[in-house]
């Protein structure tokens, strides 16, 4: 041991931790272990402060049963106020794929708050017979109640978040939608023309979808606010005295502003990873939506002379490095690749939670990892589709309009006045021919001019008039 | 066109289709085009049913609109009814893996409907100009409306059955937790020795999972229950009167007993597969803890003598052409391969959904195809469970017992009274030497014998004394 | 007992099988206990061929060796050459989704193949005291050797059929590659128009593409030739006499003309399902371009008039239900849902490929039911693009001229000689005015248009001349 | 524009940079649209490296064939190398999730090594009419061609690496064969005792996995060094002179070092992803094989007490926070996870790969993502799993032994000599009564004493004499 090192122990032996160093030797040993991306937890810092409540909601709740000493609490929770106020993440610095269920995420908390508590008490670091990261400031905590409440609540805000982003991204497309609620432009199935709408019931569905989307992720946030506190090891709650698990729940509670509730089975909760499947399942949901939404603003704006061409999306930069003045829907892109993301992520979330066994799942680890960067991405991308991309749509409404008065689909609206077999025939010979429906229509005499144009009016076959339902 | 085939005409020509077929010439193209599994479509009993309903609430609703000819309406509920109760099923032929966004299945039920209905009528199949599959049977109805309306009938049907086999899993896990309420044995985290619990909490836990998986279920029903009838081609109503899409839908409650409700954007809901996205995510997570529950049984019982050996199940097949008397873990394992299908199945749902374009999704067909193994292969996968594995399940009381009290673990009951440090060094030292917990506390001086006997009763440490929380 | 039925004896006890049956006591229990599909596994033709076909190279084998009679040989071998020549299949009845690593299958087969053996002898089914299912005809195996080894077996002559089936939708790509050699039209990148290529060069790309996935295709098959027949139970070879392995592989080899090979390590052969997840992987990247031509067919064909209209798919249907006239491209639909559930199924197999363990991988059910179908959808969606789509293709090749005449991408050409600045102003021009490329280059006296002329003739630019590499 | 940057245009303005930067506008802009992640492509110094050798090869090939002056070529060169020397990494910020196909990356490098150059030239950063990003550092190249390139050789050197690892983990796994290699154990299928083995035969069994695993990655990385360099935008060739293709793939062959060669078909090969898809599909398998690999470690590891115990992984850190002594498998935890990683990244590269559209896969950018994590982690994985876990494993010979002369699978050799039916009733019976196999055939009679103790030797069973096949 240097001048500039502290020496600790844990079971394996002693180790040289340095001085300066928040953390300690259970989380040396874990950085040493696990040497994989190179992204330390504090990548997350949702994570970070939950953890930091856990512990200080543990500490008033030990304190109020008479277990922790009083100016011991006071110290903990005043270093997990710091922490939550945006200190001292830079100490937590484990990876953020590792092996042990949390347990070096949370030991790496333990022994951070444990050595600020103890400058804070006037000791230095390393001195844990008068603070110890364990007996005190985990007493009557496990890794194994302690990481999944905090990866509960760092979720919990990290959703709020992408909830905010998505009702962005579905204000603007409403705005769009009323924008271009009067431009006729022809529906497609299956790629082929069909019958007539308007551009702003096409944005008004984008806008739908989303809303129902967030019905879907606000439901799905609502399982994440059921933690296991209190169930210490594998649920039997061994270690935490009666009132215990009540109490740092309320503490906690107050402390996030949660309405956070126990699990009633905390055995059951504490092996489970049901909620965390449901999330990243609505979490897929949200981006195969988004996804399909950014396949029809590509095709729909593809051009500008070979394409599509009914929309145009804003330029935001150069499309290409040889192509001059070609404009790429690069917004629309990187939405689809985190949308491709979220997905292959919900893939590593379902293993890892099927590869629980027995009492515990030693793999939330990589959930927690998974969920965070699907949760944060898509919430980037509602971000940046809303504001560098729809925003900024325009229509090309007079070409659309044309698409319409020309197309075949028209037809499709006689039906029920000429019968589907007629209205086919016509259909064959405009195609063939090239020629208008209406001209061959009247040609054939099977109706008269007058009801044709009142049937062919587009706004009547785009339904934009009274609603049928 | 010979004595025993009769002529069909459609937008490409004339075929020849048998006599004796209530399908007609789209269905014939659509078997020549999709040879790609050799399932026909009337192997979902359900879908076959609910296409029928909704043709039976269409003709009903015209009929009453004054759209559709009393006496022709009449043929069409007869033979819809006729359906339903389970006729005609083999006269829906068109493969399960078909393009055209369900269109074949719709004109396979719109040809069958029509000649059974022409029949009724006394006239002969085909005779079209009499009952049209399309002017009359499909009235104000197009596939984008009529084939997603039944799939979500038919899938309501078969997770119902679903539902109830879950029902059927959970009561027996829930039957052996009280039987085995009193074994104690160590719990396990990370596959390590951990505390002491009962088989009853974790047969209990079992139970309890699968009872909030039925509350996810049930609610991603809920979802299922919104249909677009009366969206027709893209869900502008475009061919659907005023009073439409409400009077199908209120027969199609009737019909069905099921509490229907019409989507409130049906552009967006003719395009939308979220619903089944959802649906299919919920039973992906049922699928997870299904087989998460089977890995433990297999584990728990693995052996007879090499192995955890804590419980055992009942033999039901010999379990090995070579290894006499070997009996295998044969119902786990067949309900963790339905897990995995179940889980694959998620996938192609997720990529079909994707891959929608504007106003349409054309992959509802795989959709259905994957929905529907999924659901009725985790139904038969539950059943089999109860009945032919858990509900047989025995424990070896007598070997658990001794497992927890020669059990390291319960050094961490004492953390409260000794310390993390000092428990730390008795675990060390009963690992190395293989002797007990309480004899090297008792020697060290750290307890007196009388507390210490209280601490370790292990009905304390398994929390199954008064609740702590 | 009554009259039409046998009793027959296992681990469990009897049982009464019905007297006709081939099957016996373990496939009875077998269909009991895996009531899961309703598919029994003669739905794969190529197993049961499998399965006989390694059933006879063993009794070969066992009597080269000395160790079954003659008599039982000759009987045994002639009852496997009736079912290779499709007798008896549909004695073939447990679920194709079973637990038990396969055992069901292969005494299914065990029980098959004794019955009929003994009925060739003039004994009555089910007098196993002349000709024992185990003790006889699985003489020196076991489950874990022979199942594996028939689902390679099976495995190689379904994907024989796949490759065939990929050559003729080359063929046919390559043969409209050909014929589309001069039609010019605009290449896309990100959906926006690029540069000009030919019609010729985007089909020829297709057919290039498969060719390089058959090439992977073949070496994915190469690896399932390694067999680990002569393993028995784990690997150790136990009760496999010395020479046995060798000799049952050699005439495993004869009997079905394949180049097997014995796999050197033979415990690791057991617990491997390392060349199906390959060969899996291999079908998924089939699938994956096979799924983007499909894209590539429906976007280039989209229309007739709001589309891009470049090329027209045969009519193999009509298209809608509602809408008279339309045709949709069904087939590349159903080759899309095809390759959709051909991922699904990888993650299917990669579940149950890691689930393995120790010395069996249990699951290897699910993974040839999987495998199966995606090799035989495949199949059936390479023919049916081939034969019911790409041979039908037609260009509307002035249309395609025009639009590369009309294009700004043509400017990318001029790079090189008026540089990518002043490049990017005349398109950003042309875009904004509607002007064409070479009236604003001649406009500005950027070059001189003899010059310009030459350089922008489509020819040149779509690099159809001389190669350039 | 103040003194601290400079002003740049670009197609859609003027924008100031920070004057101190080596990137320009374009890379600007591409930070604005992509905040997605906040990792910048720096993060992978691989692929730096590699597009500095492109733009390196390129200037080459433009000089040699007299389209770029010696004088431009020669800082182009200088810079590039500088980069390649590990310079100025901190330059290339542009996010790792991007849309645009890689023209944000390829602009990145355009204009760091422009600026670079301009500098050497003894100009100020962003004076581009004496040396342009766009027409001397890009010239004669797109990012259709130059980026697909750069991932590829990037792409090679990250293998490369992961090979060694996996090199250095079977070798370990080899070691540790031969130190067991007379270690007795009872071998297990479906969790099941089956019949003897060696702990050697066990631990080889995963050495060969892998060295299989290692061939299969090696093929798959000879595809990857197939280049589409000289395709420019679509694959055409365009502003690509004759002589360029080839000449840049030599120098770029002799910069990197590796043998690389043109595709053929330069159309086919910029818009097909399968080698990445063949890539990441065998780093699957990888995965699947070495999470099942980790399982089984695991499993064997599991106890101390209460569970299989058979090995003993080395401690390398304390395992819980709450449970003295208690030592975890982390290690092997981690790799599993690491695996469910790349298993959903191969979900995320299908879907990026399957939304190609025509001439090109704008989605590479995720691809490229993707890749790297599943390489580099489980390189990480691979090494950590040798050096932390596999060394130092120990066997529990003594208990292993008597498990297999207490095994009830020691039956199975006798089926040749009594039966499998005799066998299957001492295997019953000693189940039933706890008694051993031996003794009670020889209370049968069924064999002499002598024969039996020849026939049991577990030696003689797990097959570890003379070789059988």
């Amino acid at each position: 041991m240097t001048a500039s090192s502290r020496s600790e122990h844990d079971l394996l032996g002693d180790r040289d931790v340095p001085a300066d160093a928040y953390w300690g030797v259970h989380t040396l040993r874990a950085t040493e272990n696990f040497p994989i991306t190179g992204t330390p937890i504090c990548a997350y810092p949702h994570l970070i402060d939950a953890l930091a409540a856990v512990k200080e909601a543990a500490a008033v709740a030990n304190a109020e049963l008479g277990l922790l000493e009083p100016a011991k609490a006071a110290v903990i929770v005043a270093a997990c106020q710091e922490i939550r106020g945006g200190e001292l993440h830079d100490q937590f610095v484990v990876d953020v794929i590792q092996g042990g269920a949390g347990t070096s995420t949370n030991m790496n908390a333990n022994e951070v708050i444990a050595n600020r508590a103890l400058e804070l008490l006037g000791h230095t670091k390393g001195d844990y017979r008068r603070l110890h990261p364990n007996e005190d400031v985990n007493l009557g905590q496990s890794t194994n109640d302690v990481y999944p409440t905090a990866v509960r609540i760092a979720t919990v805000f990290a959703v709020r978040g992408l909830l905010d982003a998505m009702a962005v991204l579905q204000s603007t497309f409403a705005h769009k939608a009323a924008e271009f609620h009067d431009v006729l432009k022809m529906g497609r199935t299956q790629l082929q023309d069909a019958v007539p709408m308007t551009l702003g019931q096409e944005f008004s569905a984008f806008a739908v979808m989303l809303d129902e989307d967030r019905s879907r992720l606000a439901e799905a946030l609502g399982l994440i606010h059921e933690i296991n506190l209190g169930a210490t090891a594998i649920g039997t709650g061994l270690n935490a005295p009666a009132g215990y698990a009540e109490a740092a729940r309320r503490h906690l509670a107050d402390i996030t502003g949660l309405p956070l509730v126990t699990a009633p089975d905390l055995v059951e909760a504490t092996q489970d990873c049901g909620a965390f499947v449901q999330m990243s399942g609505v979490l897929k949901r949200i981006a195969v939506k988004l996804s399909k939404t950014c396949n029809d603003l590509r095709l729909l704006s593809s051009g500008p002379r070979a394409g599509l061409g009914e929309i145009n999306l804003p330029p935001v930069q150069a499309g290409s490095s040889i192509m001059p003045g070609k404009v790429n829907p690069v917004i629309p892109e990187v939405v689809n690749q985190v949308a491709f993301e979220v997905i292959g992520n919900d893939i590593t979330i379902t293993m890892a939670a099927e590869a629980g066994q027995l009492q515990l799942n030693a793999f939330e680890p990589i959930i927690l990892h998974s969920l965070s960067k699907s949760i944060t991405h898509l919430r980037a991308a509602c971000l940046a589709l809303a504001e560098r991309c729809v925003s900024g749509i325009t229509a090309n409404t007079e070409m659309l309009r044309a698409t319409v008065e020309n197309s075949i689909g028209l037809v499709t609206a006689l039906n029920p006045h000429i019968g589907y077999t007629a209205a086919t025939d016509i259909a064959k010979e405009a195609l063939a021919s090239g020629r208008g429906v209406a001209e061959l229509v009247l040609e054939r005499g099977l109706l008269p001019a007058e009801q044709l144009t009142a049937l062919l009016r587009p706004e009547v076959i785009a339904g934009t008039g009274p609603a049928r339902t």
